[in-house]
């Protein structure tokens, strides 16, 4: 069955009202939830309701928050989510970077005491109307174990960077700072699938190829896989992205990041408020002339399209097209979500006595 | 034969000195290829001066170069580096990052018209003194295939970041956006060592295990290696950083860098003005207090040392821990370099009639 971008969207509002959200903020989250949807990463659309349920049951996500800015300077802020839905958090977050960098050239802003926020992406294409660089960075349950160890200690730290150009749609990079992101190995539990060697390793460190071995106290391997081809390149950067998501913004780090997810325990220790992002808006004119970088990326984008590709594979793709075409898609022939996603929503949708059913 | 710091560093003082450089600005670049040398980065070091030596030869690089800043607002600042060595320029540009983030709480610097810069890590490790968080990327010879693709469109472009700490030493990652740097691959050919697969592929984009492919028309593959483990995560992020350091400041980008090495051709068409970087630098107590910040460092890295083995590997690193171990053992036992590059420097010492040899 097929669902309408209104039909999950209303879906979506409903639910986050029925926990608590004013009309505004719940609007602001289903906002992300059906563009995760609509761009074709499923892996962060609906099917993280019931995270979200669970998380609002447990009395651990607060649906009426007082964000607010605590410390600043022109070009940077410190934002504490009072532990909104990470979606209102970065929304609010990256409103203010872009607010701030209109003056001061960039904004850099740091959010703690948030929690799981969609898609990066999201966020960093918000930057765009404005003629501005956007970028995105947050940590994320402690699922992946740095280069030769067991231990669990980052997120899949996703990197999301978007950057305007003229008569060609944007460039939009969206990745984890993992070989695969944990949504898709969750898609690939439910579905029942395998997955490749190269993305997991059980307990004791060996290679893996069961998606559900993180249930299981395995782990996911840093962006690289194993240490001859990267992987501590990989471990650097999404230590990069822990360090900037919550040490300088005071929340939790690395495996003090309050899972989103049920098979992890809270951490005992707290060395932090809630999950943490990094935000930064760049004007695009504080550098150049925004018509001359347009072009120049124009230019960028034509040369890589005219790439020649390695015999049998497909062309050269721009960050961003695969989405782009999907979300097309979308728009024309709706989306599908999978059926035990679906019954498991309206479980929740009846349990809260809402209105509407999937 | 062991060499002390002070004789690498009279060595290319005079070097640069000889070429036209003046005594302080010799003494800049040279205190970056010593520091590749102590840091055990060889591959950076001064088995690049012939590199130099070359571009000089060809009218290629200005050792005495005007740079300035052409445009700026509180946040940002965009350098024109003149044709400069690339230490110049770069060391130049973290320079006014630094200043200008002691005003603004952050500032990034897009730098075009340089040359190769040598380590990046020198230049992000500049911020650690002013209780700023420094970070330096740069665009690099096109030897890296995208994904999918047997063009070589993109370099190596490394990412820097350096991070305070309190009673710990800083957090230093520097590393490609590759499996391997191209310096190692550089190495190994004249070690006459072939490489694992996975690093590089032939013109017709097959696996290789040979480090000199690339004189044979063969491409790096980007961090990940194949699309399957991620492969376009490291294309992405490579992407990512020729953009900021080349489309910000209007280098060449992509495919238009001038080559460094002398088996690739100029690029014809002239798409920007030389090599590009980009530099941050972000003052801690912008977002937090300095003594807070560099606990929370403090914990972070404790965390990641108590980290538990996979059986049979080394203890997790904490970026910048070999560079920083090597430096030590450099300080005490000197530092090596490979006999046919001890050959090729005296050549040129003494084409250029200088007084010193190694």
């Amino acid at each position: 069955m097929s669902y309408s971008r209104n039909q999950l969207h209303s879906f979506t509002r409903a639910f986050f009202e029925k926990i608590g959200c004013s009309a505004g903020n719940a609007a602001i989250i289903a906002d992300v939830f059906v563009a995760a949807e609509m761009r074709g990463i499923g892996s962060h659309g609906l099917i993280r309701i019931p995270d979200h349920y669970h998380l609002w049951k447990a009395g651990r996500l607060n649906t009426k928050p007082a964000m607010k800015i605590t410390r600043e300077t022109v070009s940077t802020a410190v934002i504490d989510g009072d532990n909104a839905p990470g979606m209102l958090a970065a929304a609010f977050s990256m409103d203010t970077a872009i607010r701030k960098a209109s003056g001061a050239g960039t904004c850099w802003v740091a959010c703690r005491n948030s929690n799981h926020f969609g898609i990066a992406g999201y966020y960093a294409m918000m930057a765009l109307e404005h003629d501005m660089i956007g970028i995105c960075l947050t940590n994320a349950n402690p699922l992946v174990a740095p280069t030769f160890s067991i231990s669990r200690l980052l997120g899949t730290n996703p990197i999301a960077v978007a950057v305007p150009a003229g008569k060609h749609p944007p460039f939009v990079a969206d990745f984890s700072t993992t070989p695969i992101a944990r949504g898709k190995l969750e898609v690939a539990v439910r579905k029942g699938e395998k997955t490749l060697f190269g993305y997991v390793q059980d307990r004791e460190g060996r290679p893996s190829d069961n998606p559900g071995i993180l249930r299981e106290g395995g782990a996911m391997l840093p962006l690289g896989g194993d240490r001859e081809h990267g992987s501590h390149k990989g471990y650097c950067l999404s230590a990069t992205v822990d360090i900037l998501s919550a040490l300088l913004s005071g929340a939790g780090f690395g495996p003090f990041v309050p899972p989103s997810v049920a098979y992890l325990p809270l951490p005992g220790e707290n060395n932090g408020k809630g999950t943490g992002h990094f935000f930064g808006a760049m004007r695009i004119d504080a550098f150049r002339d925004a018509g001359e970088f347009k072009n120049a990326m124009d230019k960028w984008i034509d040369t890589f399209r005219k790439a020649e590709s390695v015999e049998g594979q497909p062309s050269v793709l721009i960050p961003g097209d695969i989405e782009r075409k999907q979300e097309e898609i979308s728009k024309k022939r709706g989306m599908n979500l999978i059926p035990a996603v679906i019954d498991e929503l309206n479980r929740i949708a009846s349990e809260l006595d809402m209105d509407t059913r999937l």
